[in-house]
């Protein structure tokens, strides 16, 4: 493409420190690799245009960023001042839904100058992706409450899984294991808990391998999984999870290699009649905000697996290189990984280096 | 109490070589200190009744237990051979359902001799108990499918939480928060995602803790907390967590302790209505049956747990202690562990420590 347009959302919090490193570090790669980015900056999604309008976006929300090549996104909430169910469900999860990203991409990578909480683990041996549902499952708002304030009350809440809900997220992880030289994918299930719709999860995966015929794949039920996270993180290449199972493996995952605090992640529309999001893992971070101290990693990161989905892997990949390189400095990592780098001198190391 | 009558089901695969182990031990206990324990043993509840009887249980197996004590369990499950909702849902989950064990209960716990595999944790450093909610929640088998085998195809599954249901356990969990020297409560909650019955747990909790002025409390979401599991186990003193959630953390915190083959496990009818069971958290493991190499601490630990249950402290301490003593010899450990004691090695090993 000639030219590609970013809309930009800061958000809040430490979202606003992030992202001008964010964007320093993909103007050089892009100066670097004869990419053209674009940036429109947006300020909603964010409490402080709440605080004036009442509202987390305006209605012509999707007129303004929907038409764009992606969205390079900080973070939102601010659980002090407003609600979760407020401005996620506001911002962030109206993205997923409204623009169809029914693709959450994590990787969970354990880098150099990160050290590891698991024993004896090297860069190198933990090396895999988090391919969880976006759109659907756990998360579905269907549901209520029966005898409110009564010794009877009970509420419900279901799980809805469909056929092309499910198929279109197996089809990419299946996808993305064919692309990988281990060729191994893993499904985190629940099918002798979860009686119903996990089994059909189990059913579709079983479906799909047979397209798949050179993807060696296993599943495991989430509860056994999460114990394999942390005592054979080495067995994953790609694993693939409902909305929540998704959710639980890719925040466990990240921690499993050092921190959360580095994480990227996409949500993604592959099919492209939409724009993805890509935003860091961290959030917010209210207690650490304003004092220049964030960590951009995952900022950074967050902007190379954008360049890749646009198709620029060069690019993508000279600035993950660039991460790996920084963070074996210890002069240029921040203090949340041992270091004295402010913010913008880790996000100014990692630009030199791009 | 005079006598305690305890129903022994062995069940399936290594159940039935871990099950002598426990029972030595227990008797040991039982001796020097001068309780009284009579076992009455069941075949039913495994793979080889069912390959008899064409059922899991007999149909008077309510009968047959319910005026027990205490069930002390060895496994049940044979997945090659019979599919986990026949074995499972025909044994231990109909247990928990219709003897109201509505408390699942796991210590985490570093054991001396037991490397974990989070660097740098030592025995002392991890120390906490799992509540689980154990009969209603994710488990509910209320939900269908629509439009099968065609492209709108969907399946639902409802999560049901009643008053009744939660503030039980709840009840339960502060209650063992209280009597313990830190008095701090941990509760699993993903309510920014799943935004029905989640945000109604968190009501729950949070009238539940007036009555519990002295236990601090917090809450985390599911993905962060198995985050915190791994970067952070010595924040941790009760943590409670609905069925699904409790499972999840159930397995991941006896990983986090080096391994889930030595965990025990309680399905708990506090009221004492109904018999509770007692298990080892490890199941069947078909691949290693017959060979006499089983762990069977999880087994002996099971039964402490039992004897606490009843109401026998002492006893049940002394058998924790002779676990401890044991695992710190290497002779004594078995295999899994890094030793060369066998099944019964092991088990004589605990037995004469006591
Ligand atoms: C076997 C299975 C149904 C069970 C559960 O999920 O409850 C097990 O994982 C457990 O924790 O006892
Ligand atoms: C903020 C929350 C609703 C969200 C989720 O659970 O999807 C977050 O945990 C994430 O993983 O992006």
């Amino acid at each position: 493409k000639d030219q590609y347009r970013i809309a930009v959302i800061a958000g809040d919090g430490i979202g606003k420190e992030v992202m001008p490193e964010g964007l320093r570090v993909l103007e050089a790669a892009a100066k670097k690799h004869r990419v053209k980015l674009s940036f429109d900056h947006f300020d909603f999604a964010s409490y402080d245009y709440y605080e004036k309008h009442g509202q987390m976006m305006p209605d012509d929300w999707k007129e303004k960023i929907g038409g764009h090549d992606a969205i390079f996104f900080g973070a939102v909430g601010w659980p002090a001042k407003i609600p979760d169910h407020v401005s996620l469900w506001g911002s962030l999860i109206k993205f997923r839904r409204e623009f169809d990203q029914y693709v959450n991409l994590r990787p969970v990578r354990l880098m150099p100058g990160v050290p590891s909480p698991l024993a004896g683990r090297k860069p190198g041996d933990i090396d895999f992706w988090v391919v969880r549902e976006n759109t659907e499952g756990e998360y579905s708002s269907v549901g209520g409450r029966m005898f409110p304030d009564t010794e009877r009350e009970f509420v419900t809440q279901q799980t809805v899984m469909t056929r092309t809900g499910v198929d279109r997220i197996l089809k990419f992880a299946f996808e993305l294991a064919q692309s990988r030289p281990k060729r191994h994918l893993t499904s985190a299930t629940k099918s002798n808990g979860i009686s119903i719709t996990m089994p059909y999860w189990d059913e579709r995966v079983e479906a799909m391998a047979k397209a798949y015929p050179e993807v060696k794949w296993d599943k495991y039920h989430i509860d056994i999984l999460t114990a394999h996270f942390v005592l054979h993180p080495d067995w994953f290449d790609v694993v693939v999870g409902s909305n929540l199972f998704g959710d639980i493996l890719s925040d466990l995952g990240p921690a499993c290699t050092g921190t959360i605090g580095i994480a990227p992640s996409g949500n993604i529309n592959p099919e492209g009649d939409f724009p993805s999001v890509f935003e860091p893992v961290h959030g917010s971070a209210p207690d650490i905000a304003g004092q220049g101290i964030a960590n951009p990693i995952g900022m950074i990161w967050s902007g190379a697996m954008m360049l890749e989905h646009l198709g620029e892997k060069q690019a993508a990949d000279s600035i993950v290189k660039a991460i790996e390189r920084t963070l074996a400095e210890r002069t240029l990592r921040t203090r949340d990984l041992g270091g004295q780098a402010d913010t913008s001198a880790c996000g100014k190391g990692v630009a030199e280096m791009v």
